[in-house]
This record gives C-alpha cells, sequence and structure tokens, in this order.
C-alpha cells in the first residue's frame, strides 16, 4: 500500500512514521522543506517538493491524505489537488474539518470521479505509540481502497477504527467525540477548583487524581494526563487561566440548535472557554455598575487587586 | 487484623468477601440474618445476630467499618455503637455521608476517646474483583490501625486508596469524586443523543462507543460500560427517562455556592436529573401559557402526544 501525506506537522508527521512502521509506502509533502527532508531521512518517506510532486510520484489508484488545519487551509488544498487527480483517485481529509464542509467537498469531487473519505482522527501527540482512534466516513469503494492504511494507523487492525457511515458521519462523529471532550474536562476542572478550595483540608490533588486513577468511576485517560500534569505542579501558577477552543466544540452547540435537543453541558463547558477568553470584563463591568444603580452596592475600582 | 462489618449489601458484602480472600477475619452483622448466613457460609465470616454481638467478638482495639445508608441509619448505628465501644476502638463510615456530619461524629466519637474514620469508597459492584477506590479521612493513629485493612480492599496495596487528609476529607473527597462523574456522565449522554439524532447518517452507538475505547481521549470506564450497554441494546425503549440522584450531587453543589466558587457544569448536570425527574412539567406548562398569554402562540394540548 502506498499513499501521499500532505501536512508533516505534530499529527501528520507521526502518522508518516507510524505508517512507515506498518511498511506503508509514504509519499510526504509538507511547506516546510526541512520538516520533509527530516521525515524523510528519519523512516524513508520518500521526499517531494511540491504537492504535484507527490502525486506525481504515486501509482494509480492515488491515495492522498491531508492533515492540514481546517477552514482554508484544507479547502484551498482540495480544490488544487482535485486539478491533479483523475477518476478513481481518492482524497482523504483527517483535519478537524466541519461535517458539512466535508459533505459538500466529497460530492464536488464525486463529480469528477475522485473518491473522498473524511476521517476524524483522535490520539493526539500520543497517537504514534497508541495508534489513532478513526472515524471515517466514505462510501464502501472508497473505505475498501484506504482500509489497509487505516488498519496501520488504527490502535490495532481490529479496534480503535471503524468506517461510520456515509462522507460527513466521520467528522461528524469526531465533532461529537471532541464536544463530549470539553464537557468532561469541565467536569474535572471544577471538581478539582473545589477540592483545591476547601483550605482546611489541605488536599494533595496529585495524590487524589493519582488514586482515583484505580477502580474510582471517573477513571479514564484525561484523568490519567492530569494526574501526570498535577504531580509535577499542583499550583499552575505559569499557565495562565485562558482556554482556546477550536471549531468543533462550537459546532457541536451549533448542532444542538439545529436538531433542536438539548445539550446544556456541551453548551456551557463551550461558553466557560469564552468566559476564560473574555479579557475586558465587560459584561461584570456592567453587573457591578448595574448593582451599585439599583442598590447603592459599592463598585470596585479597576486596578485594585483582587 | 480482624474488623467488624455492619451492612452486608451491595457494597458491604462483597467488602466482606474482598477482605476474606485477603486473608482478613470479619465478624458480620446484617439486618437480615439470611445475608448474615449466606456470607458465613460462603467465605468463612463469622456471624453476628446484633452489633453487640459482633463487637463482643472483636479483640482490641475494635474496628468497627458501617456500609449502611447515609443520614438517619448510619447516624443512628454510630449513636449505639459509641456505647458498645471504649477508648481506642474505631468506628469506620465507608457510606456516602455528607462530610460535615463526619466531622461532627468524628469530633464526638473523639471525646469519648473513640477514633473515626471516613472511608469514601467508589468502586460499586465491580470493586470485589478490581478493588475499592478509597479516600480516607482521620488521625494518624487511626489511619495507622485500619492500614492493613485498606490495602486489602483497595486494587493493590500501593495504589487505588489514599489517606488524603483530616477527619471529613475523606467524604468531601468522594463527594466531589461523585459531583464529576455526575458531569462527565452528562456529557457522554448529550453527545450521544446528539449522535442518535443525526438520522442521514443511521450510526451505529454500539460501534461508535467501542472504537471511542481505543485510542481516543474520551475513553474512561464510563465509556467502556456505555459500549457494553449499548451493544445489548441501543433504542433504550425499556429504560425510562428518570435519572435519579443521590446525596452527593447535590452537596458539590452546595459546597461550589459555600465557597463561591463556579461550578456551573457541575451544577447543571444536577439540574438535568432534576428536570428528569419532573413528572408534572409545570414550569413547561407556564412556559407555554406564557407564550400564548403575550403572542397568541398555540398551546399544544395535555394529551395530545408529542
Amino acid at each position: 500500500m502506498q499513499i501521499a501525506m500532505v501536512g508533516l506537522g505534530k499529527m501528520g508527521g507521526n502518522m508518516v512514521r507510524r505508517l512507515r512502521r506498518g511498511g506503508v509506502e509514504v509519499v510526504g509533502y509538507d511547506r516546510s522543506p526541512d520538516t520533509v527532508a527530516r521525515l524523510a531521512a528519519e523512516d524513508g518517506m520518500v521526499a517531494s517538493v511540491s504537492v504535484k510532486d507527490a502525486v506525481d510520484k504515486l501509482n494509480s489508484p492515488r491515495v492522498v491524505w491531508l492533515m492540514l488545519p481546517s477552514g482554508e487551509p484544507t479547502e484551498n488544498q482540495i480544490r488544487d489537488l482535485a486539478a491533479l487527480l483523475t477518476r478513481g483517485d481518492v482524497v482523504i481529509d483527517g483535519g478537524n474539518s466541519n461535517y458539512k464542509d466535508s459533505q459538500r467537498r466529497g460530492a464536488w469531487l464525486a463529480e469528477q470521479g475522485i473518491g473522498f473519505m473524511d476521517a476524524g482522527t483522535s490520539g493526539g501527540i500520543w497517537g504514534l505509540e497508541n495508534g489513532y482512534c478513526l472515524m471515517v466516513g466514505a462510501t464502501p469503494e472508497v473505505a475498501k481502497i484506504v482500509d489497509p492504511v487505516l488498519k496501520v494507523l488504527a490502535p490495532a487492525p481490529d479496534r480503535g477504527w471503524a468506517h461510520v457511515g456515509p462522507v460527513g458521519s466521520g467528522h461528524f462523529t469526531k465533532m461529537i467525540h471532541n464536544g463530549i471532550e470539553y464537557g468532561m474536562m469541565q467536569a474535572m476542572a471544577e471538581g478539582l477548583e473545589l477540592l483545591r478550595g476547601k483550605q482546611e483540608f489541605s488536599l494533595d490533588l496529585a495524590e487524589i487524581t493519582e488514586l482515583w486513577r484505580h477502580s474510582s468511576v471517573v477513571r479514564s485517560w484525561l484523568l490519567d494526563l492530569t494526574a501526570e500534569g498535577l504531580k509535577n505542579d499542583q499550583a499552575l501558577d505559569s499557565v495562565a487561566p485562558y482556554v482556546a477552543d477550536s471549531g468543533e466544540g462550537r459546532w457541536t452547540v451549533v448542532e444542538a440548535i439545529e436538531q433542536g435537543v438539548a445539550a446544556p453541558v456541551l453548551s456551557l463547558a463551550l461558553q466557560m472557554r469564552f468566559a476564560s477568553q473574555n479579557e475586558t470584563g465587560y459584561g461584570y463591568r456592567l453587573l457591578s455598575m448595574m448593582r451599585n444603580a439599583f442598590g447603592g452596592h459599592a463598585v470596585k475600582k479597576a486596578g485594585s487587586g483582587k
């Protein structure tokens, strides 16, 4: 089996390494020639100087896996790639694209006889060793072509991956996965903050998260990572209380609205990230101003410290 | 090592079995003589006909582990037990008591020279095989006496249990553990409901939860159990959409209020359980009535089906 991997960052680079270990021939391309050269030297990936060069180095049917930021970079690459491919070739989007974009792109490629797979990919920087959790959407024909590659990237040939449905369903499933992740993370963070806030008990959060890893109901990979992080530092003074969010948390909440199905905890976990990102605190300033206006309550002046 | 176990239900009964396997002598008592007789026949637990009888069968210092429903049953038992014990004896409350009750009871027993340990116990019906996750609060002296018992009940002598702090801190830690559990469960349920709601993809929830168990970010014991349950039945028609709650979810939210620390997701996960328990839907009836009042919007009549 042979594929091209376009985008050799944290995810794409490690996926190339895992594919090479599994005996898959990989032609790699990245905007950074250094990255390409390093991977080629390290594990026998075939280097390429452009996407066209990468495509030219593949046999038919050509399978090109994109591991790019979602939105414009993926959109533009699929546009350009379509011109280089012919009927029967396959494009895989392994990034975190919106499933509706994947449905549109899949339909557009299908008009040209080009296959498409949306491969929701979880596992982060641990995927190289543990394998990647893969949720793929595609026609049965395309799934059959890509099958050997998925079996190498997955934790094992028979688990941690599935062809969950038609084009779009892979990214949809990954989106919901990430929505759940937001909720689980927020629940854990809130509980641990309450443990830390109980000063009379002087609780050791590293000890408690470590003990919960064994036989408790909340044991989970997120807890494993949290326990590991707290072992090194539980004051977290060097970490700003600012939590970024990427598209999938937002799209999950939009999906709940579109379905008209209540998902209050997933929504609120997202909103809490927004609250953490809010540097002006304008809403809080307003509330303080209003309390003063109707009740004469003291207003804490800006810059007076916490 | 030798202890008495009072309350031989789902939790207490299996704990006796695990203690016996670990070579601990156990004198057991339960309101049901049949339960006592069964455990005595099964694993060599010493039967007793009353708490007094159980206490009389122990050597000093006598250690009595209570595994009773929280609230009155535990309160009354500790009151009665105190009269049977003498200085240096130890009472352990392994149930789900409110940590403030444990602090009060611990102080009251201490006045009489009786030691107290609050042992937050997680692991449910799986604890017999996997061991119990134990979070205990006690003085160092009491912790030292109970140490051998904890090492047998825990998943292993060196993990899954910890003496986290003074009296009260064990039940406090277990309370927060359960609060986090509420949030994680709600997040997972909301996400899976959105997957199921996406009819155009006809997703197989058993397949998806099974694949997430491997290398995904949401992998967890709760996901393992969910995947197992969905394998048998993913329509869940026979399960009523009613979710009970026990004290700890509520107490966690009260704790957040007392600390003045935001825990919106834990709070909302609890509120969603209340919403599931609400059979009258009076608030929704009011909302529908109001919409009609100000906007003339149609009111769906009761009994007209969903």
